[in-house]
C-alpha cells in the first residue's frame, strides 16, 4: 500500500517528504519499502537527513540501490558515512563500480572528483559514425543518460566531444573527429566545485570530461549536477552574508540554535565595541540627550549601505563580474555613490534633527556624520570581500557582521565626535 | 588584427569584455567587427550591455546575427528593445524565425514563453528508430544541439519524450514509443521562468516541451538556459534582501546611486520611526546614559537574529523547503530558537552590563530586553517572508528593511520601557 501510495511521486519528491518527517516515522517507512525502495528518492535528500537515512538500509536494499545507481549518486552517498557504514554499502558494488567510488573519494570534498561519474561512453578518434552506433547498439552497460562520446588518445587523454545529435544527423562513413564539438573544456578533477558550476553555466556545457593528474580521462560530470552545485553555492553565499551555518529546515530546535550561535557571538563582541565608542561620549550625550536619540539613525543608514555595497561585492565575485582589471574601478564607484547618498540622505536628516531639536549646529553634525559613514559602508563593503576573496578565502564569509561593526564604530564615532567639537 | 585577438576567446568570454569597456569603445569595436562578429558573444550580455550593444549593430551585422541564432537567443536580444530596433532586427529573420519570435514576445515577462527555442525534433508515436534516423540524417535544419526527440500525437500534443541516447542504443526497427522518458514534464508557455528552473533542477530535466494554452507543443526549454534562470533568481532575491535594485558590475556612478536610492529611504523612514520611540524615553536616558551606551547592543542582536531567519525563511521558500505542511513547524522553530539565544545571549550581556555599571537592575532588564527582541527577531524574520509569499509577492522583496526596522522600535522600546519602569 506504502508502494502505491508513493509511487505516482517523482523520486525527488519523495525525497523531500522524507526530509519533512521525523526520524523513527523514516525508519518505520524504509523498513516497510523493502525491496522496493527508489534509490534515486535516497540520492536526492539533502546532506542531512541523507546521513540519517543511509545507515537504515538493508543489506537487501544496499544491493538494488548499489544495482541502480550511477557512481556519482554512489559517491554522494557513502561520502559522510562512518567507515563502518562506508564499508557495508561499498561492499554491495561490483568491483569496477566500488573501485571507481573509491577513487572519487581519494578527490577533496567539494572538488570535480566528488561530481563525476564513472559510466561514459568515449571512443577513439579514428572512428566513424557506423562504428560508434554499432559499439552502442552492441554495449549492454551504457550510461542512464549521455549526450556526448568523449574521443580519446591512445593514451585515453581526452581530444575532443561529439555531440549525440551530430552522429545521428551523419551518415555512417563520417570521421568523428570531423564532428567536433568546438566548445570543448577539459576538468581537473582536483578543480572546485563552484569552478565547475561557473564554466557550466558560462560555456553552456552539458559534459564536462574530467581527467586525473596524468590528463587521463577518469570520468564525465553532466550539467544537471553542475546545476545543483550552482545553487548550492549561492545557497552557501546568502547565509554566509546573514551568518548561518550549514543548517537545513529539516533541523531541529537544538541544531538550528547551535548554527546560529556563532555568529551572534561575535556579534555581540562587535556590538560592545560599538558601546564602549558611546561610553567614550557619555559625557557628551548626557549634556545634549538629543544625540542617543538620533544616533542610530547614522549607524542604520550606513550599516544599510555598507550591506548594498557588500552584497553587491559578493556576487559580482562569484559571477566572476569583478575581476583584477575592473576592481579598482568598482571600489571608487562605491566610494562615490557613498559620498553622494550620504550627501543627499544626511542633508535630509539633517534638516530632520534642526527642525526637531531646533539647534542648526545638530544639523550640520548629522550631516556631516551621515556623509563619512556612508563613504565608509562603501568603502568597507566593497574592501572585505575582495580582501577576502585575494587571501583565498571564501568573499562572504561573515562580511555581514565586519561591515555592520564598521559602520556602528564609525558612525558612533564621527557622531558623537563631531558632536562633543562642535555643539560643546 | 581585432579578429585575431578575439578568436581564441570563447564568445562568453568576448561577451565579459564587452561588458568592462565604455560604450564608445563597444561601438568602435561593433564597427571594426564588420561580418565577422560573433553571434553568441552579444547573447551573453547581461541584459543592461545588451542593450546598449544590439542598436549598435550594422544590418550586415544583424543578417549574420540572425542567421546563426536560435530563437530564444533572438528573443533574448530584442525584448527590451525600443519598437523601431525591433523592427529592424525582426526584419533580418526568415519568416518561421521571425513567426516564433513575435510568438514568443506575446507570453509575459520572465515565463516559460521567453525561454524557448522553437528549434527542436518531433516525431509522431509511430516511428521507429531508423525512421528518426533517416529522418534526422535527411533534414538540413536541425536544432544546433538537442538531446531528445518529442513524441506528438496527431494534434502535436507532446505525449513523450526519447532521449537519444537511447535511440542510439536501439535497433532500427525499435518503435520510439517503447523508449519514452519516464521523467517527461509538460512546462505551460505562460510559467514563471523560476518555476521552470526549479522543476528541471529538482526533476533533472534536460528538455523541456513547452506547450500552448490548447496543449500543443509550441517550443523546448533546454537546461543550460534554465541553469542561467536558476543563477539570476537566486541573485535576485540576495539583491532583494540587501535592498539592492536592478543593477550590474558595468554600471557607471550615477546609475548605482540611483538603484540603492529607494531603500535607502525606506530605511531612513524606519530609522526615523525607532529614533521616535528613544525620543519618548529622553527623561529616562538623561537620568542613566549607560542606557544610550548599551541600548545599540539590544538592535544589533536584534537585528542579526531576525537577519538569520529571514535568509533560512527566503532560501527555504525558495527551494521550496518550506511548504504549507511544515510551514507553523519551521515558525515555532524559530521562536523557540529566538528564546534559547536570546535567554543565553541576554544573560551574557546582562552580566556584562552589570559588571560595567554596578547595578544589579540593569543587568535583568538587558537580558529581558534581549529575550524579546530575539523572540521577535524569529517571529519577523520567518513570518514577513511566508506572508509576502502567501500574498503573491517575492518572499524577499525589502524583506531586509522591515525586519530591522521590527528589531529596532522592539528592542528600543523593550530596553528603554523596563528600564524606565524598574530603574527609575
Ligand atoms: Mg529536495
Ligand atoms: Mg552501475
Ligand atoms: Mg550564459
Ligand atoms: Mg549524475
Ligand atoms: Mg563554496
Ligand atoms: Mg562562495
Ligand atoms: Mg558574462
Ligand atoms: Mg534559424
Ligand atoms: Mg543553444
Ligand atoms: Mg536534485
Ligand atoms: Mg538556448
Ligand atoms: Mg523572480
Ligand atoms: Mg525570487
Amino acid at each position: 500500500r506504502l508502494v502505491a501510495l508513493l509511487n505516482p511521486l517523482h523520486d525527488a519528491d519523495i525525497a523531500d517528504l522524507l526530509e519533512q518527517i521525523d526520524q523513527p516515522l523514516r525508519a518505520r517507512l524504509i523498513a516497510l519499502w523493502g525491496a522496493d525502495i527508489a534509490p534515486y528518492a535516497i540520492t536526492e535528500l539533502r546532506s542531512g537527513v541523507r546521513d540519517l537515512v543511509v545507515p537504515l538500509l538493508s543489506p537487501e536494499q544496499l544491493a538494488r540501490v548499489a544495482e541502480e545507481l550511477e557512481t556519482d549518486d554512489m559517491v554522494y552517498l557513502v561520502e559522510d558515512l562512518a567507515e563502518t557504514d562506508q564499508e557495508k554499502v561499498l561492499d554491495a558494488l561490483d568491483d569496477a563500480d566500488r573501485m571507481a567510488v573509491e577513487r572519487s573519494l581519494t578527490y577533496p570534498e567539494y572538488s570535480a572528483g566528488r561530481l563525476m561519474q564513472r559510466e561514459l561512453v568515449s571512443a577513439p578518434e579514428h572512428w566513424t559514425v557506423g562504428e560508434i552506433i554499432d559499439y552502442m547498439r552492441a554495449s549492454d552497460d551504457l550510461p542512464d543518460e549521455f549526450y556526448d562520446v568523449i574521443i580519446v588518445d591512445p593514451r585515453h587523454r581526452p581530444v575532443g566531444m561529439v555531440a549525440l545529435s551530430k552522429i545521428m544527423a551523419n551518415r555512417r562513413e563520417t570521421r568523428l573527429d570531423t564532428l567536433m564539438n568546438e566548445d570543448f573544456r577539459i576538468i581537473p578533477a582536483d578543480q572546485a566545485q563552484e569552478d565547475v558550476a561557473y564554466a557550466f553555466n558560462q560555456y553552456h556545457l552539458i559534459t564536462g570530461p574530467v581527467v586525473d593528474a596524468q590528463g587521463r580521462l577518469v570520468g564525465v560530470i553532466t550539467i544537471d549536477d553542475a546545476m545543483e552545485v550552482l545553487e548550492d553555492e549561492a545557497e552557501e553565499d546568502m547565509k554566509l552574508l546573514a551568518g548561518v551555518g550549514d543548517e537545513e529546515i529539516a533541523d531541529r530546535v537544538w541544531e538550528t540554535a547551535r548554527a546560529r550561535f556563532p555568529w551572534l557571538a561575535v556579534n555581540i563582541c562587535t556590538a560592545l565595541i560599538a558601546s564602549a565608542v558611546i561610553a567614550l561620549f557619555s559625557g557628551t550625550i548626557e549634556a545634549i540627550v538629543a544625540l542617543a536619540v538620533l544616533m542610530p539613525i547614522v549607524t542604520s543608514m550606513g550599516g544599510n549601505a555598507g550591506t548594498q555595497s557588500l552584497t553587491v561585492a559578493v556576487r559580482g565575485l562569484a559571477t566572476r563580474d569583478i575581476t583584477s582589471k575592473n576592481m579598482w574601478r568598482v571600489v571608487r564607484r562605491e566610494v562615490i555613490v557613498g559620498v553622494l547618498n550620504g550627501a543627499v540622505f544626511g542633508m535630509l536628516i539633517g534638516a530632520v534633527g534642526f527642525i526637531w531639536f531646533g539647534t542648526p549646529m545638530l544639523g550640520v553634525v548629522l550631516w556631516l556624520a551621515m556623509l563619512l559613514n556612508m563613504l565608509v559602508a562603501g568603502l568597507v563593503g566593497i574592501l572585505i570581500p575582495i580582501g577576502l576573496d585575494r587571501a583565498g578565502a571564501d568573499p562572504a564569509l561573515a562580511s555581514g557582521v565586519f561591515v555592520t561593526m564598521s559602520t556602528d564604530v564609525i558612525g558612533f564615532l564621527a557622531f558623537l565626535g563631531l558632536a562633543s567639537v562642535m555643539l560643546l
